[in-house]
């Protein structure tokens, strides 16, 4: 039995939506349970055999800032959930709340593991080679380092490697160019950890790619400041809602092309699908001792479901423990790597 | 007569492609005639009573560092073609070479207006609207402050304000939420900056947007690190070509969808011409004492006609001149922003 803890008050539509996405997913699952987490007054739309409501007296809002979630909110429901990961209680934690709040707050319970300084957002991208190249930060760290990029790298290999058994995945680093000498002074530095890392064996660094590359499935992960990360997903997604109103306004123009839609609908219906952001969401919180997954905030029950299943997924494949042997078995390119700030915690990577 | 100085060996295909885009452009423009700048013997393809061989003896490539560029190729096609302008020989200059090149080499023969730092590249992108953003900066600078950006907001509703003839055209500063604690630390003073630019009447401030918006139409203007723009565009760009793959390969994939192509024909042209970044193509690089655009590397020969439209449309509106005209307006805004390694440069705004 795998047990999830769900924050159900998080995302722009709280439990109108991850309530009715619970139910969904209970009903594809039948080796799942959930413990639904929030006001118990706003719970009551969901009762389940495999559910059961914990309790929580605040709710994180979108633009709380991070300090007030973490440190007045003692009892919201994205801290109750994350709790019954810490505890034991649950194989892991979904939330559509604010990201920061939700990173720090994973963050300052689970603590992350050695050699990793701070978790990533890991999310995938749908790609031309009809696969999806997984992308970290997505928005958890807004200034990061050298060194920062490189445990990224490694722990978004450590993941793709586990889920797709591929014991070597590429990984690139987004600049905006693929000449080594492009990008900011960060961007250089950590394409030059990364090609050391990658001389020694420890990683199979690509080189630079560019945006464009996410999309033409370069390299299995693309690694990138979650600044840069989290725009390049919402312009993505910008143009994908662009391109597919700017369809339906087409086909639906006048008789003919009402006809033509009909006709062509199989290759639409394809492409809508294709496109559907909803499919992908679920993000991965990388680098923590417990397993949290983040849903995009605007999600509806379709797209919170999915973030639901990834979730799951990674419970049944018992991800944390296999990405934690494999950063364990990078914890000496990261050792160095470790800023002088935190020596204790780097000198325990072994 | 509007004249252009061409650099006829940038891009990924030199003279193959400049050389066919100068002829139809001169074509479409009685009015033009155009310097074609480069090794002689290499443009000898064109002859055409209103072109011009200006030549050059060397020339930049892609991955030339720009120390390389700017200070041992002191005749390159590049470097000659900005020369034109500065001498007042053409009224603006286009390459589709190296991008740090073309800007270095610009800001130090034409230096920037007063009261502006650095340049910055100003493209177009296509929006939900049905017109286009005007999105800054674009790649010419990857490590930017808080003051930067200011600057740029100002030269970006310059341009707008005069080919738009609104004179008070909205500006949205790109970050990673709505709200204004949102960001990286260079991201939150920019935005104080903006606010207060805003109140005081001198800037349409909208507030910060996310990369979604660009394509939205949210605000006419984005503002935005070199880095994350240019990461976002090639991204995006990215998107565009994968769908547009997809849909042929679906439309190809039996009888049946080949009959929907042709019955699904008009509206899939006209999905595809409007997803053409090829016409989005010639980016202005703003905040000089001279007219440069800059064509993406790959371009074709239509797109770098388009970057010659461009360039002809902003000489023929006297581009140059208004904008300074509404940089000189807002310098008292910029001058407490210049940063203190330039008090001269700052000193003479007025």
């Amino acid at each position: 039995m795998i047990t999830l803890a769900v924050d159900c008050m998080g995302g722009d539509h709280g439990p109108r939506v991850t309530l009715v996405a619970c139910r969904q997913f209970l009903e594809h699952h039948a080796d799942a349970e959930l413990l639904l987490v929030g006001l118990p007054a706003s719970l009551g739309a969901l009762v389940h055999p495999r559910a059961r409501i914990v309790p929580a007296t605040e709710v994180v809002t979108m633009d709380d800032p991070v300090e007030v979630a973490l440190r007045k909110k003692k009892d919201s429901s994205m801290r109750v959930a994350i709790r019954q990961v810490k505890d034991g209680a649950a194989h892991a934690a979904v939330s559509a709340g604010n990201t920061g709040a939700l990173m720090a707050i994973a963050r300052y319970l689970l603590k992350t593991l050695d050699g990793i300084d701070r978790p990533a957002i890991a999310a995938l991208m749908p790609n031309a080679k009809g696969e999806a190249t997984t992308v970290l930060d997505l928005g958890a760290n807004v200034d990061c380092t050298a060194e920062h990029l490189l445990q990224f790298a490694v722990m978004g290999s450590a993941l793709v490697s586990v889920l797709k058994n591929d014991a070597t995945p590429s990984v690139g680093l987004l600049n905006i160019g693929e000449e080594v000498i492009k990008g900011n002074e960060t961007i250089k530095k950590a394409g030059e950890l990364l090609r050391s890392a990658g001389n020694s064996g420890d990683l199979n660094f690509f080189g630079n790619v560019e945006g464009n590359d996410v999309f033409k499935g370069t390299t299995e992960i693309v690694v990138c400041d979650g600044f840069v990360g989290n725009v390049a997903l919402k312009a993505s997604e910008g143009l994908a809602s662009m391109i597919v109103g700017f369809l339906k306004a087409e086909f639906s123009r006048n008789i003919f092309t009402k006809i033509a839609a009909i006709i062509a609908y199989p290759v639409l219906s394809a492409l809508k699908k294709k496109m559907d952001y909803r499919r992908y969401n679920g993000a991965a919180l990388l680098g923590l001792r417990g397993l949290v997954f983040k849903s995009h905030g605007s999600a509806d029950a379709f797209a919170f479901e999915q973030a639901l299943n990834r979730a799951y997924d990674a419970a049944r494949n018992n991800l944390l423990d296999r990405v934690q042997t494999r950063i364990a078995r990078a914890a000496p390119l990261l050792m160095p790597a470790a800023p002088a700030v935190q020596p204790a915690e780097a000198a325990t990577s072994d």
